[in-house]
């Protein structure tokens, strides 16, 4: 598969580069970003995936986290993938919580979406084996992901359905229980249809009633959050996992918003749980 | 005066807060973010203004620089004012590098700029009489001043010419001589007419060879900044210093570029430089 590289900068004594591929499982260009840590050279490094929330691109934790210090110490990339598909020719919708930067980390099976839309499998396919090919420093055998908001969703949701992949899970302001919420009924109405059994294998809520992982799933949200009661409603995910057995580490910060002020003061915590877990 | 607070946001267990309010100098609507760390109550703490480099506003450095961890861990209060007067009624330039984003940090002579452009003088009395009224947590005696770029260049002007008020000063990628470089000519040009000895109170070159601070000045510029031979010349002003006697601690950082990922690169040793300056 070629690579283009848009842009690249020096940070922390690593490098983050800005890359464009053609997706055949997407049928559009999709862009992504690396941050690639002075230890890759030579070792190989353990793999970070971090999924973005709605509307945003690989830009918004690469500029506004500050995450590049954490793995620049800790030795380990960091994949920031899009948050959709994208284009002219990519269908897309007024809301800025349906369409382009709104993909929810799934397979679309309704039209307009299907040609396109299909960012798990982007995720955990088509996207890694580009990784494997282009950045040799990259250790595939210790992988873990994480996300904010939506992409905190599917960081629990990829991690639930594949635990030997992604061995370790974090989330900043996650969505956990789409099915019962607006932004979830919306965007699954319309990329999978009226609810069903379709529904629940995109739920972290109703995936963890059926499937425990032995990693510690660590998740951060703030109490200011302006989207906390309507649309994260921790305490669903909360109960399921105590039920079901899924270690969970929640926590609740006194005074934060959903935003990446919340997310950089947080950081280090989350990028050194992976740590752990990743012998990074 | 009445101060319009536009947003609030928790973070590094401080707040970053944007506020507008109306400026008699410059006759239009300013905005500015103050980062009050944890400190701040009950205690007072030390002030460290930022000044922004061309294009930017308060929200670059405070998105982008990851300075709220260091400010918070060190207790140190962080303004950051706009880098021009805005607004309709505000004179602009079709180049970024000139009018509105492009103040340079001193008082216009020159039509259509005279009656809006003053920012040394907004900096330095306008803005701090502000801060004084309506963050008494701010400990006005102890006031350090950094920047970028054409921020940097403001710095170390308003430092070498306020010592006692800026005891501390740092830069990264400051233009030091905008007398020799396109930059700086252009906007003397149209802000002071034509060279005369009214550039040289606003060149840090110049102003160096007739005052020296107690203060050693930090600066670090990247080898891969695409402006380091067309408008910073690094050499010109660190010729001057030796000359002269002002310390200077001029860093050269291999590979860096001229933007946000080199400088929150770096943060920590320039707010580390101010906090024992300012023995914060």
């Amino acid at each position: 598969m070629t690579l283009t590289q848009v842009s690249s900068w020096q940070s922390f004594g690593g490098t983050l580069s800005v890359h464009d591929h053609e997706s055949a499982l997407q049928n559009c260009t999709m862009r992504f970003a690396v941050y690639t840590p002075p230890q890759a050279d030579p070792e190989t490094v353990p793999v970070l995936w971090y999924l973005s929330g709605l509307t945003c691109s690989w830009a918004n934790v690469m500029e506004k986290s500050g995450l590049q210090r954490a793995a620049s110490k800790h030795g380990i990339m960091i994949i920031a993938p899009d948050t959709s598909p994208r284009g002219e020719d990519v269908p897309d919708d007024e809301g800025y919580d349906l369409g382009q930067g709104a993909g929810f980390y799934l397979t679309a099976t309704q039209e307009p979406w299907a040609k396109h839309y299909k960012m798990d499998q982007y995720i955990t396919d088509e996207l890694p084996k580009v990784i494997a090919e282009h950045f040799p420093a990259a250790d595939m055998s210790r992988q873990g992901i994480f996300g904010h908001s939506m992409g905190g969703h599917g960081a629990i949701t990829l991690h639930l359905k594949h635990p030997d992949v992604y061995k370790s899970c974090s989330a900043f302001s996650p969505i956990t229980s789409p099915c019962q919420v607006p932004w979830g009924q919306k965007a699954f109405t319309a990329y999978l249809g009226d609810a069903s059994v379709a529904w629940e294998q995109y739920d972290a809520t109703e995936l963890v009633k059926e499937r425990q992982t032995k990693a510690t799933i660590l998740v951060d949200t703030g109490t200011a959050d302006t989207f906390l009661e309507r649309e994260l409603k921790p305490e669903i995910f909360t109960e399921a996992c105590r039920k079901h057995g899924q270690r969970l580490d929640y926590n609740m910060r006194d005074g934060y918003g959903h935003d990446y002020y919340f997310i950089a003061t947080y950081m280090d915590e989350h990028i050194a749980h992976h740590a752990r877990a990743l012998e990074a």
